[in-house]
Order: structure tokens, then C-alpha cells, then sequence
């Protein structure tokens, strides 16, 4: 009899989190073990009703579109599950006999994942459990970088380059922009090509340096006093130096996190009221995670291979890994992929290196290095005229 | 002796207006008549400061650059000109010994341009005068349609379904995407393309239809209910039944227009205090009219073409004209270019047609008829599993 598998995603999706799942369907239909190929409607809530989508037999020319269709295909969910949800988990495995499950997520899905596995365990359920790694925000410990980033890294990347030249070409007032990225400011650093990509001053603040209100007007001050135009980019975990962050929705997700946000509106606020001067708030918010066509080609390809992967690891008989991600980046970027425990991963949030920030509101090479292969190539280059 | 040429642009930049720059360049660079081609340094500052660059030398490559670089190259403002300033700019025209003079703008600086033309005739100075139309809000009168307008369109279009997938692929909360456009909803109307290219509940306003707030909150709801996620897009000049923007920046732009922003927040925070739902704002603001990546390449090549044939006008002697496109859109689609009076053009807004809103949140069949040829091919066709 053949092996019937499950996929799940969990927590908010990235734009290249259907092609992990390309990768798991189009890899298990191409070895003979695999009987039925099933995905949980919604995520955990599909698995605790036993709503399960059967993708056995969906085209191929549909799976194939995977690769290029933002936010979770099959639905995602941020109930975080409880010690009494977890029988029906496996009871719902029993049920579909399901032989290897993949959970395709961040921090909190590897918990998930990790007690998934152990439960199986104890309970002598022949089950393999394999976790995909998938986070915009980065910050899943272990792996180089995760499947997510560095697509969120370009769109944040082109996105600060393309306000700055607006900024800089009608030089009016301040733009200010925020990004996503919770407590971690992996994908605000990226914003910061902007300076280089540009001729206008950018200043860069996130969330692992408290922010001295007064310093940060004063340096927007000066930056936009240069003429140059100012495009101050902030991520929405961003903190003053009383650790708080400088807005907060009121809003509390699924897992129990505070949503964050408003803080480039609340730094607007104070630029015009403070200091005068125009200014204005852009938010792309949830466009960040979910824009095809700032897509990153190594991070679209890495996200499939990780699905592959994980696919192969479980038939293999593996159980209770990540799938991680090894780079090398001289002579020039390459990564292979191996198995990290969950219980290493689970839980641990990898911060941004607060010595990649300087003076509170630039990034150092170092991060570039780390960062450019992995937001693609193609960076583009811009006629500047008016210099 | 050759002639001279001199290109400004005023106002707010679309994503393409530095392709009319090329189309202008280019063709007068294949003119032998053209001596020296010159920009003014930020638009009108440029002008009355007698600030201007010279691309006589400008390399080739470096201008082909142009199609592929947001914002303005060479440098916009939002200076409106008064009486006492117009002697300045002949006073420039003439010691430049500009023949032929090219304004790339949307309404008010075509009323420039027009002013600019009469003076000129007036005083007896042998100059032509040629509009370059450009707005992504598409509000200028006689022509079709507006160069900037189509990228903008397929910015909105996209960027809602990117959304649209993300909310009813992890339908948690309402997500309300604000567009720009000032008073014309036309770039709005182009995210309810949302509705057709995605499953998810999809709700629009527009400026042109005073919102009933509590009508909106009760569909908002009812949408919200039926599971499918929900979008909400609004434009961010839209208005409650006092006729009052629904938010209000409180700023005012260097034409003494009113900036409008913040109807999304505004929504956002009535959802969650008086529906009790979760819901997040966004707000991408002026990379709505900035980004390369979501470009229409029909909007692209019009762009160009006005550029063009602006220059070729003025050689034949032509003057007080702004370039207008006239289109047809059946079998398919095309367009070509004619010359309509400036007089005709300044200051007129053309306003989005209300009969094309249907019942106060959804757009009409006309609307897409018009505006996708516009918005340019290759609309994605996504992979929707959880059906």
C-alpha cells in the first residue's frame, strides 16, 4: 500500500510559500511510494475538523501556477494549538492514514510541528513529521535565512529605492515607510538600498534599537534640510527608549502576539508637528508579503527546493527536522539544504545583529553581503538627471 | 541656426513620465533642426531660477534608462505660477534662446502651459508651446485617457488581488487598501478587478459617491460573514453623505489642493470599534504611482509616443496644443494621437462616470472595458486550491 501525505501551512504566508508546496505535491507525484497527496483547508482549523483538500489528482498545469499565486492556496490559519487539540490531530492523521505530515511555517508552526512529532512518538503512531520553514520576518534560528525573506528583502529593497526617487525627485516633504517584520528587522534593513540604489538620504530604524524620539527628529531635520529629499524607513515593531513600541493597533493575533503598526504614521505626526515640515505615511503593510512581481528568483527556487526536500526526507523515514538551509556566498552565492531538529528551532526567535546597525539609523555592509544574494539579481539602474 | 528645446515637469510624477522625457529626447536627437535639448531643474523652480540641465551630451544609454526609472528624472515641483512670476519665465525662454517648450503635467500645468502660450504670443516671442499630458489620476479632459494612468490602474488591480488573496486565504480580519487619485476614483476603480481575478468578497468606494458610513459598516459585516475573506478598497479622497473627505490630513499641497489620506485607517478603526472585527489598513501610498514592477507596457509605450510626437508638433509649428490620445477598443485594442487646445484642457477635471458605480461598492462592466486594455496584458491567473 502506498503512503499518504499531508501538508499544512501556518501563520501568515509569504509570496513564495505555494511553491514550498509545488515542491512537496510535484515531488511526491513523481515517486511511485505516494498514494494520496491531501492539504489541510485553513491550516490547523482543516486538520481539527478533518477538512481536508485532495490535491491526488488536481492538473498539473494548476499545481505548476503555485509558483506564481501570493498567500496561502490552501488556506492558513493563527490558531495556535492547545495540549487538548492534539489528539484530535492525530486523530484526524489516523483517520486519513497519513503517513508523513509536513507543517509549513515559522517559530510557532515548529512548535506545533515538534509536539506533533513527539505525541506520534509516545503514542507509536508510524507518522513522519517534517517541517518547512517559511517566515517574511527571518527570523527562524538555525537556517541561513528562511523561505520568504529574501522576497520581502526585494520588495522592501525596491520599493524604498522607488519612494526615493519620489522623495527626491519633488522634494516636498518628508516620506516615511513602514515595513513588516514584527520584532525583527531583517526586512526593514533591506529598505536601506535604497541609499544606494539612489541619490536621495535615507535613515533606517528597527526594532532592535530603542529609538530616541529627539535624535531621530533632529537627524530628519538635518537629512531633509540637505535637499537631497528624505525617505525614513521604520519597522512597525519600532520601540522608544522606554522599550515600548511608538504605535500600537490594540490588536492581539491568534498566537497571542501584539499586532504592531502605525508607526510610520505616528513618526509622520511628529515631523509635521514638531518639525513643520510636510510629511507623509506610506504603509504597503500585508503587500509586502504577497507582491509576485517583486518576487526574488533564488527565494521563489529555494521555497520549492525546501518542499522537495522535505518530501524526500520523509519517504527517507526522517522525523521530528526542519528542512535548513546552508549558504555559501564567495566566489558566488549557492545553498544546499540538510535537517535541523524542531526542538532547536522551535520558539527561538533569531534577532537582526544590533552591531549591523550604525548610529541608530544606517546598516552596514555586512548585512548588505548577507542580504543582496538572496533578494535576487537584477537590481536596477536608474537615469538620474537632474544631479 | 538649430533650434532649442526645453522639457519641464510639474506636479506629481506616475511611473512613466520619464518615458515621455525619452520619447522627446530621442526624437529630437533624430532631428537634425534640434541643437541643444534642455530640462529644467525641478519644473517650474528650474525655470524661474534659470536652473537647467543640459542632455544635449547625455549618452544614449543613459536616456534609455528613462523607461525604466520612477518618479522625475529631471526633477518636478508643485510651485504654482502667479502673474508675477510669468515675466521670470519668458525672461529664461528667452535667454536660453528656447524655440520649442514642452510642459509634462496634468491639469494645473497645463493651465501653465497655456499661460505660458499666450504670453508668448502676446509679447511677439517666436515659441512653441506643447502640453505632455500626464496624471495616474486620469482627470484630464479630451483625451481618452491619461499617460500614468494605466500603470497606476494595473498597480491597483494587482496589488487588490495580491491582497484579496492574502485575506480570504487567511480570512482573520478586514483588510482595507487605500488608493490614490484625489477626487477621480478612476486608479480606485481599477482594484475591484480584485473581484474577478481572485474568491475573495470585494468591496469599493470611490470619491465620486458620498459613503453612507452605516450602510458601509452593515455590508462590511454581511461581507465579512460569508467566509471568503474580505477586501475593501477605497479611494483616498472618498467622501461621507456631508460631502466631507472621510479623513483629513490637514495639509495642503503647494496648489492650495487639500491632501487627502488616512480613509483607510479611518475604516479600519470603525470596523474594529463598532463591528468588533479584527482589521488592518494599508496604505502603499505614492508607490502607487512609482513602482517598475507593476508598469503597463501599453501605458509604457504611450507614454513614449506623446513625448515623440509632442516634439514633431512643435517643429511643424505647431503651439498652445497638449498631445491627447484618441483610442479604440474593439476588435482590439489601439490608439493614436491628436492635438487638442490647451485652453480646453486647463483646469478641467474629468471626473469618473457615477453610473459606472453600482450600488455604491461595486464598479460596472464599462469601467473594465475601458480601463483593461489600458492596464496591458498578462493578467496572472492564480492556483486556488481551498475551494
Amino acid at each position: 500500500m502506498g503512503k499518504n501525505i499531508l501538508v499544512a501551512h501556518g501563520g501568515g504566508p509569504t509570496a513564495v510559500i505555494n511553491c514550498s508546496l509545488q515542491g512537496v505535491v510535484e515531488a511526491a507525484r513523481a515517486d511511485r511510494q505516494v498514494d494520496h497527496i491531501y492539504a489541510a483547508r485553513f491550516g490547523a482549523e482543516g486538520i481539527l475538523k478533518g477538512d481536508l483538500i485532495d490535491l491526488t489528482d488536481v492538473p498539473a498545469a494548476v499545481i505548476a501556477k503555485l509558483g506564481h499565486t501570493p498567500a496561502s492556496a490552501i488556506g492558513s490559519c493563527r490558531r495556535k494549538l492547545t495540549d487538548a487539540d492534539y489528539p484530535t490531530v492525530l486523530e484526524t492523521l489516523r483517520k486519513f492514514n497519513i503517513d508523513c505530515f509536513f507543517y509549513n511555517g515559522g517559530n510557532d508552526s515548529m512548535d506545533t510541528c515538534n509536539k506533533v512529532n513527539e505525541l506520534a512518538r509516545k503514542e507509536n503512531l508510524d507518522l513522519r513529521v517534517i517541517g518547512i520553514p517559511k517566515t517574511m520576518d527571518n527570523d527562524l534560528d538555525i537556517t541561513d535565512h528562511c523561505p520568504g525573506f529574501g522576497s520581502a528583502a526585494r520588495y522592501a529593497a525596491l520599493s524604498a529605492a522607488e519612494l526615493a526617487l519620489d522623495a527626491s525627485g519633488l522634494p516636498i516633504h518628508v516620506v516615511v515607510l513602514e515595513l513588516m517584520g514584527r520584532n525583527a528587522g531583517w526586512v526593514t534593513a533591506a529598505s536601506a538600498m535604497a541609499a544606494r540604489l539612489t541619490d536621495c538620504e535615507v535613515l533606517t530604524y528597527l526594532p532592535e534599537v530603542p529609538v530616541d524620539e529627539e535624535k531621530m527628529l533632529a537627524d530628519i531635520e538635518k537629512g531633509f534640510a540637505r535637499g537631497r529629499g528624505l525617505l525614513v524607513t521604520v519597522s512597525e515593531g519600532v520601540c522608544g527608549l522606554d522599550g515600548r513600541p511608538l504605535a500600537d493597533t490594540g490588536i492581539v493575533d491568534g498566537f497571542g502576539h501584539k499586532i504592531p503598526g502605525g508607526a510610520a504614521q505616528h513618526v509622520t505626526d511628529r515631523i509635521i508637528r514638531k518639525l513643520g515640515l510636510k510629511s507623509r505615511a506610506e504603509k504597503p503593510g500585508l503587500l509586502g508579503r504577497a507582491s509576485i512581481p517583486y518576487v526574488s528568483e533564488v527565494d521563489r527556487e529555494e521555497a520549492y527546493a525546501v518542499g522537495r526536500y522535505a518530501l524526500e526526507a520523509a519517504l527517507k523515514g526522517e522525523s521530528g527536522y526542519m528542512v535548513a538551509i546552508e549558504a555559501r556566498r564567495s566566489p558566488r552565492y549557492g545553498s544546499s539544504l540538510f535537517l535541523a531538529p524542531l526542538d532547536k528551532v522551535a520558539n527561538v526567535e533569531k534577532k537582526f545583529p544590533p552591531e549591523w546597525i550604525v548610529d541608530g539609523n544606517r546598516i552596514a555592509d555586512e548585512f548588505f553581503d548577507y542580504a543582496m544574494p538572496l533578494m535576487g539579481d537584477g537590481f536596477p539602474e536608474y537615469a538620474l538627471l537632474r544631479k
